[in-house]
Parts: structure tokens; C-alpha cells; sequence
């Protein structure tokens, strides 16, 4: 069974997954790079990255996870580039020529464009669709893996509230972002539907495990 | 020096501390208890209620951290009693003849009434003063002791804004409330002013422990 997951999704404690102001100099606005500090220290995000080093505790193990099994990415337009850039014919994501997801990638957009390939196995897709179309057309193109639901939040929070989502690794950053766009917004009793697990790690996040429960 | 705490103060994954609805019946609104079920678990609150019984474990010895040498209490009036309370001349809070507090409490509202002499130590007083007056007028009547303050949220937030809080334990419990009222509002980059700690335990919740760095 091909599930959806959601991992790495780092929150700030009241919830935001990125600030506000987002521009191409501030992909997450004024949250800047503080949300993912976490991330960009471990092994993992290293190796992504081409560099040597990176921390090998629990923060690493658990960020890992991104990969394995993965057959596709859906994500929103928020993700894929700053505002506005559905007006820029060039624009090919954030990511530079390889970008770090070697699947299909399913962005999206009222504005659909045509494909863009890129190196590594990244294929960029442009999709005008609900929920359960987007992960119908991304679960064809994984080929029986699983998909992963890339965030911005408000695509995440879209698939949670339609009940999409298996699995959910949540990070919460020890800091107080004040605005930008939750994560939490219209899912009350969300805990009824899944399992939960909690730790906290030397690094000072906590990972928040949301398994589904059986349906 | 007599410092400003906050404990045991529950909260869910979105940041309520309480729901909506708040009544006589309903304390916490459509919260229930959910919110403080991991500390009705604990044998510290036990012996407050004088039962048997109780866990020991984490949960148990962080929740105990609520006396040791506080000397008074300052809390809103949303915690005191039910929206209205104001009218009943007779009430006398939610905690029967003998609360939980055995010091001094200073209750917040814009209708003080006489003070009123409970057992077992506790004396509620009525204060229509701003944060920093009642912190005064409380670390009086503590007595060299610490001052709690001792919710609900916007009091807490109200303290935390004005710089008032020494030391605040939070505990994250892992459900989705949707609405009430939230801690967080208001209080972006509260992280500069604290050292914080994160851990997770067995019963599923998260401690915040924030402790103010030096001014």
C-alpha cells in the first residue's frame, strides 16, 4: 500500500511553519533559516547538500527518514517559488539544477506549465487539482512507492483536514514566531486519528510521530 | 530574590490552554479535562486531592515543582470562576472549602470584593491592578517567597509580555483543541528572553521549561 507522509516539517511553538514576508531573498519570511537550524546541522542534510560532516545523533536518524520509499512529492505553489513566480517562465524551483528529490514532483498551481526535468531524477510536474486528485496522479507516477506531502502548511493542513495522510513527522523549534501560516488551523481532534509519539532531542526540538490509526 | 513562576501549565499542540464555552459545568469549555489528565495521573496531585495512589515517575516530579517555596498566587478572573462569577456574591472559587493554594491569592478583576479566609492557608484577595502592581502587592504578601502566577492564559501572556515571568513550566499535550484561548499570541521571539528546555516522557506529553537569562 503506497502511503502519503509528511516529514521534516518543522513548526515554530505556536504553530507556524513559515513567517511572514516571503520573498526570494526570504523564502520563509521572517523566520529565516531558525526553523530548520535543526536540520541543516545533520549528517543528512550534509549529504544532500555534497559537504562532509553533520551531527549523527537522533536528530539525524529521525530527518532520514525523507527518503526511504518515497516514489513522488506533492507540493504546494508556495513551496515551489516566491510570489509571483507563475510570471516567470524560467523559474525552475529553489533547488538549482539537482534538485533534492530524484522523484516526480507534483506542484500545485492554478497556473499548470509544462514539465521541467531536471538532473538527479527530479521531474517537475504542474497540477491543477484537489487533494485526493493530486495524490491519485502522484501515487500512478510513484510506481508503488510512497508519496510524500511537501508542505507549504497550507498543503499539508489540506490533506490532513481530507484525511490523506499515514504518517506525519512533525519538528517544533523551541521559539515564538508570532505570525506567518499555521500548520494547526482546522484540524481539532486530529489526535483522534492517529497514533502520537513525542521526543525531545539534545538539540532542543521536540519530534512530534503521527501514525494513522486503522480506518 | 523573590521571582515570578509559572507551573504545570497545560496547553495543546495549537497552543490552548482552554477551550471555548467556559461554564460551571464546563471549566475548561469543549476542552474537558483532556488538558490535565496527565497530571490528575500523578501522585502529587493525589495527595492535593488527599488520595492514595498517584505515578512517581517524570510527569510526577516535575508537577511537584508547584509549591516548594511559593508564598503567594496571582490569577485571573476567568480562572477564579465561571463567566458571571462577579454576580454571585456567595462564590468562593471552583476548589471547595480547603484550596490548593495555603498562601495568599491575588485574583484579578475590575469588580474586587472583600477578601475572602479560606482553610488550610489560603486567603483570596481582589486586586484591579496592571501585572506589575499585582506582582508587587503579591510579593508582599509572599513574604520573601516566590510569586505564582497562576493563569489562565491571558494572564499568563499578560506577564510574559510585560518581562514579568522568572520561570514558566508548560506541558504540550499532544491533541489538536481547534479554539479557546492560546498562550502564545502576542509574545513573538519570547525565546530571546529564556533559556529553554524540552522533554518528552513516557505518558506522551511534552515539559517546556523556560528560565529567563539574566537582564
Amino acid at each position: 500500500m503506497s502511503e502519503a507522509r509528511i516529514h521534516n516539517f518543522s513548526i515554530s511553538l505556536d504553530g507556524f511553519a513559515t513567517g511572514e514576508g516571503l520573498s526570494l531573498d526570504d523564502p520563509f519570511g521572517h523566520a529565516g533559516h531558525r526553523l530548520h537550524e535543526w536540520m541543516v546541522r545533520t549528517r543528512f542534510f550534509h549529504q544532500q547538500t555534497g559537504e562532509e560532516g553533520g551531527g549523527r545523533g537522533v536528530d539525524n536518524a529521525i530527518a532520514a527518514w525523507f527518503e526511504p520509499g518515497i516514489g513522488a512529492e506533492i507540493m504546494g505553489a508556495g513551496k515551489f517559488g516566491p510570489p509571483g513566480w507563475q510570471d516567470d517562465a524560467g523559474w525552475k524551483g529553489w533547488w538549482g539544477p539537482n534538485p533534492p528529490f530524484h522523484t516526480p514532483v507534483f506542484v500545485l498551481t492554478h497556473r499548470p506549465r509544462p514539465s521541467i526535468e531536471m538532473a538527479g531524477g527530479t521531474t517537475f510536474h504542474f497540477l491543477d487539482a484537489a487533494p485526493s486528485e493530486a495524490l491519485t496522479a502522484a501515487r500512478e507516477a510513484a510506481d508503488g512507492g510512497d508519496v510524500r506531502i511537501g508542505g507549504g502548511p497550507t498543503v499539508c493542513r489540506d490533506f490532513l483536514a481530507a484525511g490523506l495522510v499515514d504518517f506525519m513527522h512533525v519538528v517544533q523549534v523551541p521559539m515564538v514566531l508570532g505570525r506567518g501560516v499555521r500548520l494547526w488551523d482546522g484540524l481539532e481532534s486530529l489526535e483522534d486519528s492517529y497514533d502520537i509519539e513525542a521526543v525531545s532531542t539534545p538539540s532542543g526540538v521536540t519530534h512530534l510521530v503521527f501514525t494513522a490509526k486503522p480506518r
